[in-house]
């Protein structure tokens, strides 16, 4: 069992695991799929925004939790920030190359979910109950 | 402005957008990438589970947490729970129709984390300051 365990957690050392609990793809995970990591990750798809652009865009997020959301993906190297130096200055920001390539999954997860939001909704309805009737008989 | 709002609104209401507040397909999101939603998904994909390997399979999941994650998906209609009526009783849990389709995209995301998670890392030490030097030169 113990070696079992260990052997692991050589492995998930060697291949990234997000099921072990101390692989670092879970963080970028986290990150990704943040309240609104998702969300800035697809209004910047459409190209570079200014801050102000990304909080109209996103409707319900705050300046604090946005400015905190751009810097967890700047700081993974998905979103690039870029200071102008003009009068009066201003703060943009785009997806990096690898940004790209998680925006691509976001995405595809989020349209996904908008495409079957009807269904969903109908499996929500029509299935609430914590234990389906006649289950157990 | 007031007009413009109004129209979005009901434009939301007709086709959904993640990026609307009031959008229900965010809260499908938030229970899809949830911290362990995305994981008990993925470990599904492999087939039934009981919750005690589901919690086996999950590093770093709690009683509670695993519980409450699977109540929120069931409802969703993406996870189904199955009480067996043998003794001693048994409850295991798989992928719904729905939920085998939400998985697939959550799999390529999580997959491609673990593949680029080299890339990642290099990016995140290369340029973890809040404001890359030389920027404003």
């Amino acid at each position: 069992m113990t070696a079992k365990d260990n052997a692991q957690k050589t492995l998930s050392r060697l291949q990234p695991d997000v099921l072990a609990a101390e692989c670092p793809s879970r963080l970028v995970l986290q990150h990704l799929t943040s309240r609104w990591g998702t969300l800035v990750m697809l209004v910047l798809i459409s190209g570079t925004h200014r801050f102000s652009e990304l909080r109209r865009r996103i409707g319900g997020v705050s300046e604090r939790m946005l400015a905190q959301t751009l810097q967890q993906l700047e700081s993974d190297g998905f979103v690039r920030r870029h200071v102008h130096d003009v009068l009066p200055p201003h703060v943009d920001y785009r997806l990096t190359d690898l940004g790209q390539e998680a925006a691509t999954h976001l995405a595809a997860l989020t349209g996904w979910i908008e495409d079957a939001l009807p269904r969903i909704q109908a499996a929500q309805t029509g299935e609430n109950a914590d234990q389906p009737a006649g289950e157990l008989a």
